[in-house]
């Protein structure tokens, strides 16, 4: 089997979108920054989200069961690194960041290029991890044309001078 | 809830590292373009794959509990399109790329910028997926430096001037 600094090393080789997940409900405002974000199914409109058990907030997530995936623009250099930094409680982290709410009550945030909305209907727990189950409830596109990536342990703009994508 | 064309046009814009999936086995070899792969864990290291089941090569999959992810490099241009064209048998795929095994018996393609050799450890369905968790038993590292990425329904090089992450 691989060591885990093995397989550390060699997933910064996979390339993924940079999201601020968020939470809010009864048990309290929370969001990070996270690539672990997998698309599963379009009937029911589905992804998946694999969190740390230990991190602080996961038991706002596991409390809400419910979040929100802001996929981050190109031109969102702020916020990675705003939502990844232990030293900003979860208020002075929304507190910089403009958002808003859709249908869950989670917050959007303003600067996404791409929010989707959702309801976790499953979380399993594999060693370290959950992996929620999410379904989508509402989706709204942002103004931004290009992506952020995480690769190689850095970040990188992804296709900024594309047109957009068709609604 | 989001309707489905919603959601796959909203999920073209959260970018996704391109990778061959591969199998062999008792059911036979078999290999697809993916970008639905998420890191799990790494203590048992692992990573999941979504797969949809009605698509030809699922079978393969199932039945040999095995896969390799191929993770494509910036200057890998033919790879994806090769195994995601069905037109191209199984055997013509793989005949027109180098490859190799290494501990599950998975095709490793040279081209990779690095290569997770799995065991699919369990298997749940979600709607019209199924999603493989996968135990890394080996990784081995390629000679590129960039990554490739598919966004906004094309593909983008990432990081290809980057220095190679450490091993």
């Amino acid at each position: 089997m691989a060591d885990a600094e093995t397989f550390r090393n060699a997933m910064a080789m996979l390339a993924g979108a940079v999201n601020i997940i968020t939470t809010d409900g009864p048990s309290g405002l929370a969001g990070f920054t996270a690539t672990a974000v997998c698309s599963v199914t379009d009937r029911p409109p589905t992804l998946l989200v694999c969190m740390n058990r230990s991190s602080f907030a996961h038991q706002f997530f596991q409390g809400n069961n419910v979040l929100c995936v802001n996929v981050l623009g190109a031109s969102n250099k702020e916020a990675p690194a705003l939502f990844a930094n232990r030293e900003f409680s979860m208020s002075e982290r929304f507190d910089r960041v403009p958002w808003g709410r859709l249908v869950t009550g989670s917050p959007l945030l303003d600067c996404a290029i791409v929010s989707f909305d959702c309801r976790i209907t499953n979380t399993s727990t594999v060693g370290s991890h959950s992996i929620f189950l999410c379904e989508v409830q509402d989706v709204r596109r942002g103004t931004g044309r290009g992506g952020l990536v995480y690769f190689n342990r850095d970040y990188h703009p992804v296709g900024a001078d594309a047109p957009p994508s068709k609604e």
